[in-house]
């Protein structure tokens, strides 16, 4: 049932686990220069753990602190049993940088096989991987995850849509990994080439590295004929792998034998209530060469209650809703992109494209939303385009409390990224 | 000394092993259905072999043969044993594709990893690998290798040269690998932005993947302040790692305990004599999911005599001269790019970059060659350029036996590949 039983694990025992692997972290931990200061100006050390609980005891660790202590201040261990380095592409400044040990390595691949697993991939799977290699995490590390659960792994990366489609047609692929926002533009190809969703080989899409709504990936399902799974995870903890949907669709389990979950609010800092929208903070609890303490990812979401119907264990936390630093402010009203989104793909009309755009009025910022149209709704009727407009606008202002104008554009005209989507564009300075 | 003892076997013991091993190859590729067809109709088997030499008696493969029997017509196993797929970018129809199990990832791994060792690449050693990632076997293939031998690995992929050297002075990086054409750019922007040979923290550059010229990579060894080392594979014959420089620098050990070598005359197709320019022919050891059986790579080479004085006891072939297919016939006389190269690179006047354009004056092919020039030698002075032009054009008629026209151009000028450069530009159709 499982790749690996820990998945089930009673909860009292993955408690016992986790103390004695946070135990052992803040050993380890304190060998880097960083957290050497850190702990011994808290007066803390290994001793002070006695449950997963006292992980609120230790500070924050932000992405401030990896840049500043770059390259080598997190690092535990000798450089000559490193084996391998991601980065952030950051565009001022120092990276971040992560560095693994061959053990890291191995224990970040057997983690991602784990989440394959538990969508329903096995062994004798032919799976594409359609994700940027190199320095991002998304592409090496979904891509050994494969390899390690024993499937046929093609290394196809991003773009060439049509060399895409040919491989998965020839290799009659089972399996993708693919950004949501390509792969709704993915079906859109399909739709132009004349394939038929059911004609389509894959059954199985892992979806990840951009937050996207429930409305995108039942969308991603539809055109591309297969399940979509959300994938969660962020370089600072490995890359993917950390939380995976089960086939259950509810929520992802975030894997408690490896990590340290916690919900905080990012203002006071403190725990918010199970069930509530904070900041996931992360605590790695296998990591050798370069173990985090706390880490502010910036996402946001929240810890689902209850029991998952598939019997895992590990705690499901919620598609993440966006991030702290995503939130847009317009006309003092908080609106995040994803609720756009999630307003867009549930109207029919709506193509698999859209593009926020804050504009300034005189002193006043302006939200303008360009929404991709489906082919047969873009007719030269005006008054039938005016009314749709309103509509959507109508509907959008039920969701963020303003009203948006809305832009009505024909299908395949707003920019189309083969990577991560820019779905927000800041057009205050040029106006 | 070596990486693996096998690497000084004695002939004898090597010739017998080739022996069992082609045998094997032979048993083992026989359950392909293409080779099934093919071995039945001209009445062999593993039987027919007695000595390496026998491999004789088999008739080529060639690229065509993998085309037409793509997907799955080389593969002598379930595919539930694969764990990987290359292919080709061929432009037009079924692109070449490569399949592998896992042990063919490890073998692979190996052999590159013992290419690095016989450079002076060790564990702790510190390898950015410059080179594109996916489908192309020349980045996960070489990644693996370095991993393999325990490096610490930094998947950088090609393209943001700044970048690159921001991670290779942070890292105090050790080792490179990098496409030759672009490791001659990558001198430039070091030129420019200051940063001395003799600061450059690389020791090692593997260079591969295009043909180049001596005179190429001793300016890649000056510009960068490293040693360069020649890199030789093909993706139908795993990828990087079929035969590699030693720190000798004369010529590559091609691994004869994992591929049999033969030189042939591309008309005659009957080898040609040791020391003699031909046709690389090769036939996999020890592959399992897709063994090949004397495939004819295209690429142009001469096995070079005598033996190496690392001690190592496998041949070794000279630099890779060209592509059969890349021949040109201007004014009825046969010209390969790289003798073109190789005289520009000697001379100190001449930068980084050049251009080889095939123009139709009449009804007469011509060549003119644009050449990027050094700036102290771009002065304003026309009488110093003329007489530069004609110097070039003068050496260049010594080595290719015509006159062609030379275009001057200042430097940054000619387009610029982060991939493999284009050499070569066919203009007659739009004279
Ligand atoms: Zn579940
Ligand atoms: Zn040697």
């Amino acid at each position: 049932m499982y790749f690996d039983p820990v998945e089930a694990l009673e909860r009292d025992a993955l408690a016992q686990l986790q103390t004695d692997r946070l135990r052992a972290t803040v050993e380890r931990a304190a060998k880097s220069p960083f957290y050497a200061k850190r702990l011994a100006e808290a007066g803390l050390s290994a001793a002070s753990v006695t449950s997963p609980e006292d992980i609120r005891k230790f500070p924050l660790t932000g992405k401030d602190d990896l840049r500043s202590n770059y390259p080598y201040g997190f690092l535990t261990c000798d450089r000559r049993e490193l084996v391998r380095l991601h980065a952030s592409s950051g565009t001022t400044g120092n990276p971040t940088a992560v560095l693994y040990t061959r053990k890291d390595l191995e224990q970040w691949a057997a983690l991602v096989a784990r989440c394959m697993y538990s969508v329903g991939m096995r062994k004798g799977d032919v799976f594409q991987n359609i994700a940027g290699y190199g320095l991002f995490t998304g592409g090496l590390g979904i891509h050994y995850g494969a390899e390690w659960l024993g499937c046929l792994t093609i290394p196809a990366g991003a773009g060439n849509t049509k060399r895409q489609i040919k491989l998965i047609q020839d290799f009659e692929v089972t399996a993708l990994h693919i950004i949501p926002s390509y792969a709704l533009y993915f079906g859109s190809v399909l739709e132009k080439e004349g394939i038929r969703p059911e004609d389509f080989p894959p059954r199985i899409a892992l979806i990840g590295a951009e937050p996207h709504t429930d409305e995108a990936r039942k969308r991603i399902e539809q055109l591309l004929g297969l399940r979509a799974f959300n994938s969660y995870g962020l370089s600072e903890m490995n890359g993917p792998g950390v939380a995976f949907e089960c086939t259950e669709q509810s929520g992802m389990h975030i894997w408690e034998d490896a990590y340290i979950v916690e919900v905080i609010d990012p203002v006071t800092l403190e725990p918010v209530p199970e069930g509530q929208v904070g900041e996931l903070v992360l605590t790695t609890l296998t990591r050798e060469g370069m173990p985090i303490i706390r880490y502010r990812t910036r996402d946001l979401t929240r810890l689902l209650p209850g029991q998952c119907a598939c019997g895992r264990t590990h705690r499901r936390i919620d598609r993440i809703s966006g991030r702290a630093d995503d939130m847009l402010i317009i006309k003092g009203v908080n609106i995040y992109p994803m609720q756009v989104e999630q307003v867009l793909m549930t109207m029919p009309e709506v193509g698999q494209n859209y593009l926020i755009i804050i504009e300034r009025e005189g002193y006043l910022d302006q939200l303008r939303i360009k929404v991709e149209i489906q082919d047969e709704y873009f007719v030269e009727d005006m008054r039938g385009l005016r009314s749709l407009q309103e509509k959507i606008a109508h509907k959008l202002h039920d969701e963020i409390l303003i009203t948006p104008r809305v832009d009505l554009v024909q299908r395949g005209t707003l920019p189309q990224s083969e990577g991560k989507a820019k779905r927000v564009v800041d057009a205050r300075e040029t106006n």
